[in-house]
């Protein structure tokens, strides 16, 4: 059957990376090569914050969790991202997160890439926490604790040690199994690997604080006096009502940047702070129009939620590496007439000639 | 590159019908048969009209057209629509309007179909047309007026054949040319086909009246003198804001049903009226919770602009033909490690497993 009809034209398809072929674009690449690049491409997209249209993301609850469309435009490209969290996949064999991604032209609508997400967010995820640590750690930061080692882990430890200089890792996870897993998996990256057996362990000497756990809850994975002045705190698991990691006292001490405010103060962990507590927002920082680190006490947080324009610049950033790298396939996803009146003459005749070719 | 890296697990795919295949479905089944199943999966969703999350669509609008995502959710299964329309684009040689769509399994936010959509959507406003005729229009129908002859016009014809019992149909379009085209490509299908020279022609003695233009602008295609009482009109072409087909006159002696008011008051017809003019939602007709038509001198206007549900609808329909046709190949789109927190560690034994099998 496969080849009873004519070949669609060149109008019709769409590029597709599967996670096979992103896979390969990491490795070819080179996963720190990956973030470094996809990190100035989120650098980039926050320099123009303003040519974006923002939308805060189309939620779907359900007891189970939550389906979400994240879209946004810059005029010219415009992208989505399809993106499940449903806490209770893991126990069950499934991740928690996937996704999937696409571009499209803005001027006729044509979609001109669908993407895997799910390996794609991780280096995204990563590589957006690094442009805020770059403006808002400690300069001399060289040790990060990683509380929870799940599927996020070894990202941000290579993003942190390529974008900023980090050479120490001190992992900690409520299940050892996760914190080994992580240690094996960065054991040839150059980076010196803790395993911590508490979070107070692993938040001891470090600069730069990633929290990326998984609960679902009001999980206080930090507590107040475990935190002291001068840190930097990546927080990137609370990323919906209801799941924060951080106490709130940690909050009302630190100086709190957030990617889209409006979503942040729905999903972030400032959910747990009044709706007009200050806040900056990252892309200020970046184009130099509010501070970031003001002194070397002061406690700086990024309450990382993801926000739709950092998708959008992970999806220009693979759309850039179709040519080069060759990892993808062609998608027959759009009909495309000779004659675009003419939609049911095409179907007809795909039948006619399919026949044709068939009974040959 | 292909079979460098051992095959991704059954979780991890989704199964794509292309145009290819979409098509291959439809000639498979016949294109009367698959209008008039769809439109019993329509009727049924319309059935359950409670269970669905009804969400207006969200739409990025640009100076030459509209992106819109459509998503909704009947508890157990989500789906959504990426749907374009770009009326400038058929003088480029593109579509006007391109789409795909999406279903998931709610309980673990897994896609489970991904389809072409431009043909499937032809098919399923026809199915839907066909529905709401089946409720509203004089049950003696046999001649049916077509006026606007593009990408939908067939589908249209042998929906009303198949589910109506219509047998004439009465074509006008402004350009001869879509005449011609829809002329030749119904008329092995039983159908008596007349070719008019003006929308007059075409209306006259016509029981029922689809209006199917693609021109933005507030086009007035029917006028009030056109419309005789106890016809039904099938007003398909009036989608966005700023595009209607009818004169405001008509909209006023007729009752008029909609899918979903607060959608089809920025989007049909009805955006002529004021804000609160009484409309009748189809569903609930379809249930026998409000009456269709009454008398055989009321004029119905089901004042169409399409609506999440029938694209559910329809993509559920094609889901299940997936198992008996075969039309259909399976997309690697989901990362799925053997540990769920080991993404990392996925994407670089890919890399050492593709090297070995490269080098070997």
């Amino acid at each position: 059957m496969k080849n009873s009809a004519p070949a669609p034209s060149a109008l019709a398809m769409v590029p597709f990376v599967s996670v096979e072929n992103m896979m390969r674009i990491v490795n070819t690449l080179g996963p720190a090569n990956v973030i470094e690049k996809m990190a100035d491409y989120i650098e980039a997209d926050f320099l123009r914050w303003d040519q974006f249209d923002k939308t805060p993301r189309v939620a779907a609850h359900s007891r189970e969790g939550v389906i979400e469309l994240m879209p946004t435009s810059d005029g010219e490209t415009y992208g989505f991202k399809y993106v499940n969290g449903h806490p209770a996949n893991m126990a069950r064999g499934f991740q928690t997160v996937t996704a999937f991604g696409v571009l499209a032209r803005v001027d006729n609508g044509y979609p001109i890439l669908l993407s895997e997400m799910t390996v794609l967010t991780a280096l995204r995820t990563a590589a957006t926490s690094a442009v805020a640590a770059k403006h808002l750690a400690p300069a001399d930061s060289r040790t990060m604790a990683m509380i929870g080692n799940g599927a996020q882990c070894e990202f941000q430890a290579l993003a942190f040690q390529r974008v900023i200089g980090i050479d120490t890792v001190r992992l900690y996870d409520i299940d050892p199994q996760a914190t080994r897993k992580a240690a094996r998996n960065l054991a040839a990256t150059g980076l010196k690997i803790i395993q911590c057996g508490s979070p107070e362990e692993a938040v001891s000497g470090a600069g730069i604080i990633t929290t990326c756990t998984a609960d679902k809850q009001y999980a206080t994975i930090l507590t107040d006096n475990m935190v002291g002045s001068g840190v930097h705190i990546n927080a990137i698991g609370g990323d919906c009502p209801g799941k924060t990691e951080l106490h709130r006292d940690i909050l009302l001490r630190s100086d709190i940047f957030v990617e889209f405010p409006p979503q942040t103060r729905i999903e972030g962990e400032i959910q747990q702070l009044d709706a007009d507590h200050p806040v900056t927002e990252l892309w200020q920082v970046i184009a130099n129009r509010a501070e970031g680190r003001k002194s070397d006490r002061q406690i700086t947080l990024f309450d990382s939620v993801g926000f739709a324009t950092e998708d959008f610049s992970a999806l220009r950033f693979i759309h850039d590496q179709l040519e080069t790298t060759g990892h993808f396939v062609e998608l027959d996803m759009l009909a495309d007439p000779d004659d675009p009146r003419d939609l049911f003459g095409m179907v007809k005749r795909a039948d006619v000639e399919g026949l044709k070719l068939t009974a040959s």
